[in-house]
C-alpha cells in the first residue's frame, strides 16, 4: 500500500509540501479549515479596500487538480492520537496517516491579555480583513454625522500596535486610505484631520532590519503624516482606547500586529513549545522525539546555523520548508534514502511603507524608494498563484495608483450566522 | 431655507433620484443601511463565484461625491412621523423632511411560509449571495466525502424555486459552475452527475416574455442539462428537501426566486398596500392621498397606462422613476411647475440563459443566442457604474469565457457577529 502522508495546513508551507509531493507514489491527503488557499502578506490591502478577498485567495482543489495523488479535505484539526497514528478532526472523522505534516501556522500573540483582541483585532484571515475594513469605513461615516468634535476626532484616529513590518505596512495603508482616498468622499469632515498612530515597544520602527532602513522608513512614514510612539509599551487595550503609560488614546480603530504565537501543535502532540509555542524541530524538520511527525513554518522552531538564531515567522521560510520536506519524502519513496538536513536560503527581507516606498534588505546589499516599491509590487503580483490573480490585480493596482481610488470600500455588516449550512439526508436503510 | 428632501434607499431609484437633484438648490439627504449601490441583477454572478462583491458595488459616497448639496447617512429607517414630518432612524435619530422620497426596494415573498427562507434564501445583499455560493461549494466538498452514493447524490443537486428571468439566471449559472468549472476541482465525484433541477408554477418559464423565447431557454437550458418543472407547485420546503405533490425532492442547495414582496412602505406610512405590499401612487409618483410623500420602485403600485398593468419591479423602471421624480423636484423649485406625469419607456426586457444564450424581448421586435448574449453583455459592463468595475469586470468575463474558470471560490464562513463594532466615546462635559 502506498504511504499515506497527510499534511494539514494549506499556507505557504503545506501547499509547497503537497505540491512537491503531487503525482508521487504517495498518497497525500491535504487538509484545511478553508477551501482557499490565502495570500496573507497581502491581506491588510483587503482590510484597507484596495483588493477584495478573491484577488489574494486561490481555492486549494484548483491549485492542486492536476495531481491525482493528492486528496483535499475540508476540516478541523482537534488532536493528534500519536500511538493509533490518526489525527481527530472536529467532525468526528479520524483520518489515519503514515507521515504526518503540521503546517498550522500561527495567531496573534496578545501576552497574556486574550480580552484585547476583541478590541484590537490582528489580521490571519479574510473575515478579520472583512471586519477591520468594515470597523475603519464605519467610524468614518459615524464621524461624518458626529457634531461634537473631540468625538469625531477619536472616530478618525487609528492605532496600529506593533512597529515591524505587519504594523508598518498597516500604518501606511491607513494613512493612504483616510488621507486620499477618502478624501473627496465626505463633506463635513476634513479627512486630512485623519490620526494615523504606530505605536512601538522598542527604540525604533523595523527593529529586524538594518538601522539605515528602519530611519527611511521613519522618515517616509512620519511625511505621510502617521504619528510615531517608538518606546512606548501598550498597557491596556479597552473598548476604543488605547492606553500607554498614562496616557489614554481615544480611537475608532484599533489594530494589532505585535506579536504571533504558533497553533496549538505543542499540546496536540502533548510536547513542550517555547515561549510563542513552537515545537523543537530536527534539522529534517521532524519533530523532536516524535517518529513520522514533521513541522513546519511559523509552528516549527529551528535554529538556523548561518545565524544561530530561530528562523522567523515569513512565508519564504514556510514556503522553503515545504518545498524541501515534500522533495525529501518523494526522494526517500523511491530510493529509500534518509531525509536530508533544511537549509534556509534567505531571499531578502521586504516592507511596503506606502505609494511609491518600499525596503528591502538582501544582507549584504539593501534598497529603499521608488525602485524597491516597484520591484516589491512585481514580485507580489507574480508570486499570487493563478495567471488570472496577476492579471487582475495588476490591472487594479496600475489604475488605483494613478487615480487613489480604492474599489472595495464596502462595509459588509454579517448579522446572522454565516458557517454554510449543511442538511443531513437520512442514510438508507442497509 | 433650501427644501429638504430626504430620500431612503439607495438602490437604482434613489440613486438616479440623488443624481438628478445633484448640485440643485434643494437640500438632499440620501439613507441607505449600507454604505454601497449593490448591482442586484448580477448578484447571482457573485452567489456562483464568477464576480467578487466589490466589482458590483460602489460606495454611494464615491458616486455622489461632486455633489455638495447630497448628504449620505448610514441608518436603518424604522417608520415616519408623518405629522411631525420626520424620520426615525433605528439609531434613534430622527430626519426631518419637506418631501420625502422613499426608494426601499423589495425582498422576497415566501407567500405565507416565512421558515421556507432558512431553507431556500433568495438573493438581495451581498451577504445572501456569499451565503448561498459557500453553502453550493461546501454541499459540493461534502459530497466529495461522502461515501453512499443516495447522499452524494443529494448534496450534488441544486433546486431553484421560479422559473422567472431570476431562476432561469441562477439555475443557468449553477449548472455552468457544477459541470464545468468544478469538474476538474475533484477526485471522487463525477460533476457530470450534478443535478440542477428548475421548478416553475405555470406552464412555461419565461412567462412574461413572448412564448417563443421561452421555448428557446427551455432547449437551452436543458441541452445545459438542468431538470425543468413546470405545473409543479413546490409545496413544502424542509431542510435539504423540497416537496412537489407527493414528490420529495433531496437537495444539497435550494435557491427562492419565485417572487418579491415590498418593503414595508404601506406599514410607514399608515396605508393599505396591495397583495404583494405595494403602495399605490399617482401619474407624479407621489403617493396616494398622502402629501409631500414619494414612493418609487417596487414598493411602488402604478399602473402602465400603455398595458394597463402595474409596471414591473425592475432595475429599469426603478432607475427612470428616481431620475423623473429627480428631475421633476429640481424644476419645481426653480419653477414652481406642478409635477408632470411619469411615462415608462420600455427598454426591452431581458434574460441570460448561460455561456453565448441570453434572449430579449422589445415588444415590436426580439432576439435570441449569442449575439443576444454579447449584448446582455456589453450592457451590464456597461451599467456598472464606475469606471474601473467595467475594466476589471471585463477583462475577468473575457478570460472566464476562454478558460471556464471562476477566481471567487471561497468558501467564506462567518461565525463570529461581523456588524461593525463601534465604540462610544464619552461626551466631554459640557
Amino acid at each position: 500500500m502506498a504511504e499515506r502522508i497527510v499534511i494539514v495546513g494549506a499556507g505557504f508551507a503545506g501547499l509547497a509540501c503537497a505540491r512537491a509531493l503531487g503525482s508521487s507514489d504517495a498518497d497525500v491527503t491535504i487538509i484545511d479549515r478553508r477551501n482557499y488557499h490565502l495570500f496573507v502578506p497581502l491581506l491588510y490591502q483587503v482590510a484597507t479596500a484596495a483588493l477584495s478577498p478573491a484577488d489574494i485567495a486561490q481555492p486549494i482543489r484548483r491549485l492542486l487538480r492536476r495531481h491525482k495523488n493528492v486528496k483535499v479535505l475540508l476540516g478541523e484539526l482537534t488532536g493528534v492520537d500519536l500511538p493509533a497514528q490518526e489525527l481527530c478532526l472536529r467532525d468526528g472523522g479520524r483520518v489515519p496517516y503514515d507521515a504526518l505534516v503540521l503546517a498550522t501556522g500561527s495567531s496573534f500573540n496578545y501576552f497574556g491579555n486574550p480580552e484585547w483582541e476583541e478590541h484590537a483585532p490582528g489580521l490571519k484571515t479574510v473575515e478579520d480583513a472583512r471586519r477591520l475594513r468594515s470597523r475603519l469605513l464605519y467610524a468614518f461615516e459615524r464621524a461624518e454625522q458626529e457634531s461634537d468634535p473631540e468625538r469625531q476626532q477619536a472616530l478618525m484616529t487609528s492605532v496600529v500596535v506593533g512597529g515591524g513590518p505587519t504594523g508598518v505596512e498597516m500604518a501606511g495603508a491607513i494613512a493612504e486610505l483616510t488621507r486620499n482616498t477618502l478624501a473627496n468622499d465626505f463633506h463635513h469632515i476634513d479627512p486630512a484631520r485623519a490620526r494615523t498612530i504606530l505605536v512601538e515597544t522598542g527604540p525604533h520602527i523595523l527593529s529586524t532590519f538594518p538601522e539605515e532602513l528602519g530611519r527611511y522608513a521613519q522618515e517616509r512614514l512620519t511625511g505621510m503624516g502617521i504619528e510615531i510612539r517608538c518606546n512606548s509599551a501598550v498597557e491596556e487595550i479597552g473598548p476604543g482606547t488605547v492606553r500607554i503609560g498614562e496616557e489614554v488614546l481615544p480611537a475608532g480603530t484599533v489594530i494589532w500586529g505585535a506579536g504571533i504565537k504558533a497553533s496549538p501543535v505543542a499540546e496536540w502532540l502533548g510536547v513542550e513549545g517555547d515561549r510563542a509555542g513552537r515545537v523543537a524541530v530536527n534539522d529534517d524538520l521532524s519533530a523532536k522525539g516524535i517518529e513520522g511527525v514533521f513541522v513546519l513554518g511559523d509552528s516549527a522552531l529551528l535554529i538556523d546555523p548561518a545565524t544561530d538564531k530561530p528562523l522567523p515567522g515569513l512565508a519564504q521560510v514556510a514556503q522553503q520548508q515545504g518545498n524541501h520536506l515534500g522533495r525529501a519524502l518523494r526522494k526517500r519513496l523511491q530510493t529509500g534514502e534518509p531525509l536530508p538536513a533544511f537549509r534556509f536560503r534567505d531571499r531578502g527581507n521586504t516592507a511596503i511603507i506606502g505609494r511609491n516606498a518600499a525596503v528591502f534588505d538582501w544582507g549584504h546589499s539593501r534598497m529603499k524608494g521608488g525602485i524597491a516599491w516597484l520591484l516589491w509590487a512585481i514580485i507580489h503580483v507574480y508570486l499570487l498563484s493563478g495567471f488570472e490573480n496577476r492579471m487582475i490585480v495588476s490591472a487594479k493596482w496600475v489604475w488605483r495608483y494613478f487615480t487613489y481610488q480604492r474599489g472595495s470600500r464596502l462595509i459588509t455588516s454579517e448579522e446572522e450566522e454565516q458557517k454554510p449550512v449543511i442538511y443531513d439526508h437520512p442514510r438508507p436503510e442497509s
